[in-house]
């Protein structure tokens, strides 16, 4: 990570791939990261629609030391690394910054509920000061609708009058554009880098002072999302967000997301083994994934390289 | 743990101590699971009254082994070992079983939200499959109020018919009485232990074929807790049950009980570092400290033996 360059655009939660006995797969993970770079899209590794909060610390570790290892660019990378337990957030946090990694996005711990905000705060302020490094850049996840627990406007303001360095931006996941609005109304200016949780926001994100979007689509359209980001200026850009928009609708609209990415991967990749998820969670049955298969192709939806670029299969 | 013979009776989800730099203190630790051992109390240790959530997987672990290289009895120990991630369960439960606990309490995997039974069955059903011991009892935890996440009647019913040793009982922290009966009714008779989530219902969970209890508040009133479980059907029931919930309400109705649990180990062990939290929760004010107090006092409750039993300072 460079000090003074942060990251900004378009980044990808990415999907994880696991093996037969559910084991994470860095082989096919390393092809995936590799080609949504080449699709310039950022890694928010481990993120919710990386089933991180099904991965051990030591799996998620191990996993991004592969990345590193295979020499993709870290400084295209935002890996999640907010747990429950203080101890685990410092410990995977260091291990990001250390790697070089541009930021970190950060959850709340989620399972205690009905906390406060001073709490969250010595959460936060207990992990920044562990950490320890001018180089933390720490992206805020708020995401009520799965982690229950969220980031509100004052506690953001807390943070960044104590961290105004190490607290660069967050990831408004609420699905509320209002929510998004009241941030970057009051952080934006500041530097603040606010991030929609869908590109369904990128638009209207950029349009008001916003840095891109972590969108869990932009695993499968990378591209198109990118091509929005910068170009939204351009006279066509409610075109493409409409275009964009269609897309998205097809995954999310009728199917659980996580599955229905991986299915994607694993269908447009010529992978099958992609579509495995670890419980809690459930693949498509076989009929959802025949008729979200169908309707993606009736949309003209493509993963354009993805199949070349399966690194996995070129190494065996 | 002895095949045949399942723990029942009243259990506490422990209270984790701190070190003023928030590191888990195991002599602090043992000292209370003594106290709690020598009223007849049974330990959950890493329960949500526990902080568990707020704990690594090694600082969960240490804390365990600190137990058993104490000499303290596992087989009165029911460790909570459910977590997101199906990799650190298997570890936590196996850890577990290999000491010779008399089971392990878990929660199902709670950051994904809406998940299916299916994503359930087959979350435990790896569990019990990947430990592989014939040791192993498990009861479901069931606390939809914290981690949203519950355990239906059906999932119960199907793990039950699949894995009827392994699936030992459950803990219901739904607070709903009825949710209750309805567990008792429908398994209590196959020999499914139903452990009331408080001493509330610990009456009327023995009247209706239940186990006992595991309650946050039997960290600190454990000998008249266990004194119900034992004359439940004594003519005084009642008035018992009457006295214990005078007792809870002093600590849950006006106060967070971790913090509010944790300021009477503190205040009548005379150990004032007990008081401490991990974020995300905040200690009880001084103010709200001194009027819990106040109110304990006023209706009488104490905690006999506690200080005598105060190992670390004894040892230091």
């Amino acid at each position: 990570m460079k000090q003074g360059k942060r990251i900004k655009g378009v980044l990808a939660p990415v999907v994880t791939p696991f093996n037969t006995d559910l084991s994470p797969d860095p082989e096919r993970f390393i092809a995936h990261c590799r080609w949504l770079l080449s699709q310039h899209c950022g890694l928010a590794a481990f993120g919710t629609n990386s089933e991180a909060n099904s991965l051990s610390i030591n799996e998620r570790m191990a996993l991004l030391d592969a990345l590193a290892a295979a020499d993709l660019d870290t400084s295209r990378m935002m890996p999640g690394t907010g747990c429950c337990a203080l101890t685990d957030s410092v410990r995977l946090t260091e291990h990001a910054v250390k790697l070089g990694c541009a930021g970190v996005l950060m959850l709340p711990p989620f399972y205690y509920k009905g906390v406060s905000d001073d709490g969250l705060y010595r959460n936060f302020a207990e992990i920044i000061e562990r950490v320890g490094d001018a180089r933390l850049r720490i992206y805020l996840y708020h995401i009520p609708p799965v982690a229950v627990i969220g980031i509100s406007p004052s506690l953001v303001e807390r943070l960044l009058k104590a961290y105004p360095t190490a607290i660069a931006g967050m990831k408004d996941s609420s699905g509320n554009w209002n929510n998004t609005k009241t941030m970057l109304d009051a952080f934006a200016k500041s530097g603040f880098d606010v991030f929609a949780g869908s590109e369904s926001f990128l638009l209207a994100n950029m349009r008001n002072g916003g840095a891109g979007c972590i969108s869990a689509t932009a695993n499968v359209n990378p591209a198109a999302i990118d091509k929005l980001y910068r170009e939204w200026r351009d006279g066509n850009a409610d075109e493409q967000q409409a275009a964009l928009n269609v897309v998205r609708d097809a995954f999310g609209k009728k199917y659980t997301m996580i599955p229905a990415l991986k299915q994607a991967v694993a269908h447009f990749g010529g992978d099958p083994q992609w579509a495995t998820v670890r419980p809690p969670l459930d693949s498509l049955t076989k009929a959802q994934a025949a008729s979200l298969i169908a309707e993606l192709k009736q949309i003209g939806f493509t993963m354009p390289g993805l199949k070349e670029m399966r690194a996995h299969k070129a190494a065996a």
